[in-house]
């Protein structure tokens, strides 16, 4: 913990990529494009899982698992219609290796070996899962159908970042079919609000809450929803999004059910997910020059106690009263008692891996019958009496956890700016960033123009967007409301 | 759930498929060899993890992740002490797909795309794992490194069979690292005492507990610990292994540290995995001829109320009732209302997919203030008065866990046979199954030769085998002690 990070203001790529770092979140692999998520970082994930799980079931969803591979051909059943799908993938195309004959310690490709068709490492399950719900699906009794998967998935991504874009990443995907349109928009939207609730509510993070344009859709999709944050350098990030597939899965896979009305129909479609960028945008909503910082409710570790000791001393007994008292309450606490390294340099440490409250213990304040509480996100330290600790920590969870979002949701606020003209959104853009809300011709010409332009891409059509008169900024063209640009990961 | 399903003793093999699809735990997929596990076979997996999951944090390890794919030269790197390790993987060779010039309906992989080194999908992560913690492993300050991940893995095997052995396969691996040899054995013999207990606590599974022979170890480990079932039909199952590696991983990938005595030493390493075999394990312990039987402590769902509607009855207060009693007990419980379906198919359903416990709620025994309470490994029914139900049912659930342990015991018991000549051998082999305890000299020859003249292997050398003077039953030379022989899965 010796070396320091690069200041945001300096740098602000390299302030990240220090974090996920020195916190011990991710490592590099020897796979291009592909990270190691370490223990600490896995930790974040294992509680956004536990979180997110919990409100897949509390909606009604059970969890399944399917194939990791997707034959060449299902793809291209569901080509037609999603022409604009990435085909940057990770294909298997053959099933041995062998010795090789002339270096017996080497490995060779089997060419013997070759698959009659391609797999292909699945970038998302619409297909294979498509493909089987044919056969699940017979009848009306069968729908409502409301699955979800956790799994990784793989997307032969050119260039990468830590959690925020990899080449295999590690994601939940909702798939369900419905007997009616309307049910299956109420679902995508349904999934929109859990998605928004989770990163408000658990990970501090405030959400806008919109559609995406025609370009910016899910290629398959009828109507893209997303939630959409504001990391602190004033770039968006598109954290979950959830679709509504309307008949185009179900009709390139043939999936059809009779209706209580005995016709045979074609269901409606939803799909849905959020991904361990996730991860990435907690780092980046929260954290400050010394380190990581986390919302208690997804820190694996909420409390850390520290003795800070003096020759002959004695003070375990009351750390374990502590941490006994916090433990009762269901809050995570580590005693760090490593007797190999000094108080400050574990401070450090821990300021760094931002565990959200540090409780120092040392002799002369035992004398006056107090211990330090330290807060991560404001660093403020309090002398708190012995007795008063446990009441004063849960308290302080609940605060930091509702700092958090007010300081995220405090900027957001005033990153939102309104402009009417084309040169003032490119200066606002250019010195100030965060989200620009303008007027939009509707057209996907415009757009690709603004973007080729800017680097700006419609983050989304929020769903609270007033009906307003007014006019592109840059064709001129007649608009009915405001959409939110902004520049995003 | 009209039609049945084969009978065990007409048809094993038929009888396992039968019961995957009919209790809906497993479906086949589009891709070979691969399947989809579907929501009710995976909330089975899901409550295996859950609680393994716990045992293995109870035991200090924590989880993480890493890529799924793994260079071909890590392999390589590997070989040179595992020249045993099968070749029989998926191998990915291309990162793009294209359409085809000549239909654009159709796509092809891209030429272009080639990668210049393949990726294998990992069919075990030793290799890329270990290349890791040569970057985190310095000191002994680092040791011991305890982690574990669950993730899937991929096999190419030719001949698959629902949960017992597919292509994919879901399972978790932990991978830890010591500075002593003593450490690592200790580690190792743990992890083989936790999946026992796992296996006979949770599954109701009773284990022999072992090692293996030098000739059925992981390729790449100086001893393997084994646990080891009893199916129904005599055949064993390995249900979990865990490995002490020696410092062979450790020389591989160059992983050394520097100890207290500021000497430069290699780590010591450990392997130990369960996968979604366990499922196969589970179904074929305890089901019956009428479909699957689950240990109340891994099901999904522990009891079901079943009405017995006449017209214009009311019932569901009743119900509902027991249902908020056996919630507040941690007992998980569903409603079967639907209306669509009559009572007695309704109890085919629940005995097919194995529900511990029924209680059919009826007009005329609430009238007498019961209710029925039936169990699903007995098929016993009793009257119960309503106000006794919940304690009953508490009771029952942990009745029939302990019943299900003992069947399988008594079974597993009696179907150990000692045998002294080969004779003897091969006709307990052919007419009992079961394990067969005899003698064996050691030899990796005499060991193959059983095998091929009866397709039996040696299960484990049981940790409580005793020294016991005896001769070779095929070589007739000395031995030592009596190992385990069966035919297995």
């Amino acid at each position: 913990m010796s070396k320091e990070i690069t200041n945001r203001s300096e740098d602000y790529s390299k302030w990240y990529n220090d974090i996920v770092k020195k916190a011990e979140l991710a490592d590099h692999s020897a796979v291009r494009g592909c990270m190691v998520i370490k223990p600490t970082g896995f930790a974040i994930w294992e509680n956004m899982q536990k979180q997110l799980d919990k409100m897949f079931k509390d909606t009604g969803h059970v969890n399944a698992y399917f194939p990791l591979f997707v034959p060449k051909s299902l793809f291209e059943a569901e080509e037609k219609n999603a022409e604009g799908f990435a085909k940057e993938c990770a294909v298997v195309t053959h099933y041995r290796l062998k010795s090789n004959p002339d270096d017996k310690s080497k490995l060779i490709v089997d060419p013997n070996a070759k698959l009659e068709e391609e797999l292909i490492v699945r970038p998302t399950s619409e297909a294979i899962i498509w493909n089987t719900y044919r056969d699940w699906i017979n009848s009306y009794r069968d729908l409502p159908l409301l699955i979800n998967q956790w799994a990784n998935v793989v997307r032969w991504e050119m260039r990468t970042r830590m959690f925020l874009r990899t080449a295999e990443f590690l994601w939940q995907e909702g798939h369900t079919a419905h007997a009616t349109k309307e049910e299956a928009i109420e679902e995508a939207k349904k999934m929109q609000e859990v998605y928004a609730q989770f990163a408000e509510e658990y990970m501090a993070m405030p959400v806008i809450r919109g559609r995406k344009s025609e370009s910016e859709r899910f290629a398959g999709a009828d109507e893209t929803y997303t939630i959409e944050a504001l990391m602190q350098d004033g770039k968006a990030l598109q954290a979950g999004t959830s679709h509504f597939l309307g008949q185009n899965f179900a009709k390139a896979f043939e999936v059809k059910f009779t209706d209580s009305d005995q016709k045979e129909k074609y269901v409606w479609a939803t799909s849905w997910g959020v991904s361990t960028r996730l991860i990435g945008g907690l780092i980046m909503t929260h954290s400050d020059d010394s380190g990581l910082v986390l919302p208690p409710k997804l820190a694996a570790t909420q409390v850390v106690i520290v003795p800070i000791p003096k020759p002959g001393e004695e003070i375990d007994e009351v750390a374990n009263n502590i941490m006994a008292g916090l433990k009762a309450k269901g809050i995570s606490v580590k005693y760090d008692q490593d007797p190999k390294k000094r108080p400050g340099f574990k401070f450090a440490e821990h300021e760094m891996k931002g565990i959200p409250v540090r409780i120092g213990i040392g002799k002369r304040d035992l004398e006056k019958g107090v211990v330090e509480v330290a807060r991560r996100d404001t660093k403020e330290k309090t002398s708190i009496e012995v007795d008063a600790v446990i009441n004063h920590v849960e308290q302080l969870l609940e605060d930091i956890q509702n700092n958090l979002f007010q300081k995220a949701l405090d900027y957001r606020n005033s990153h939102i700016t309104s402009v009417d003209t084309f040169d003032k959104f490119k200066e606002v853009l250019e010195n100030k960033g965060g989200f620009i809300s303008a007027h939009w011709d509707g057209t996907a010409e415009t757009e690709d123009e603004i973007k080729k332009l800017t680097k700006a891409t419609i983050r989304c059509i929020p769903n609270d967007a007033k009906e307003e008169d007014g006019k592109c900024i840059l064709s001129g063209k007649p608009s009915k409301c405001r959409v939110l640009f902004a520049k995003a990961y």
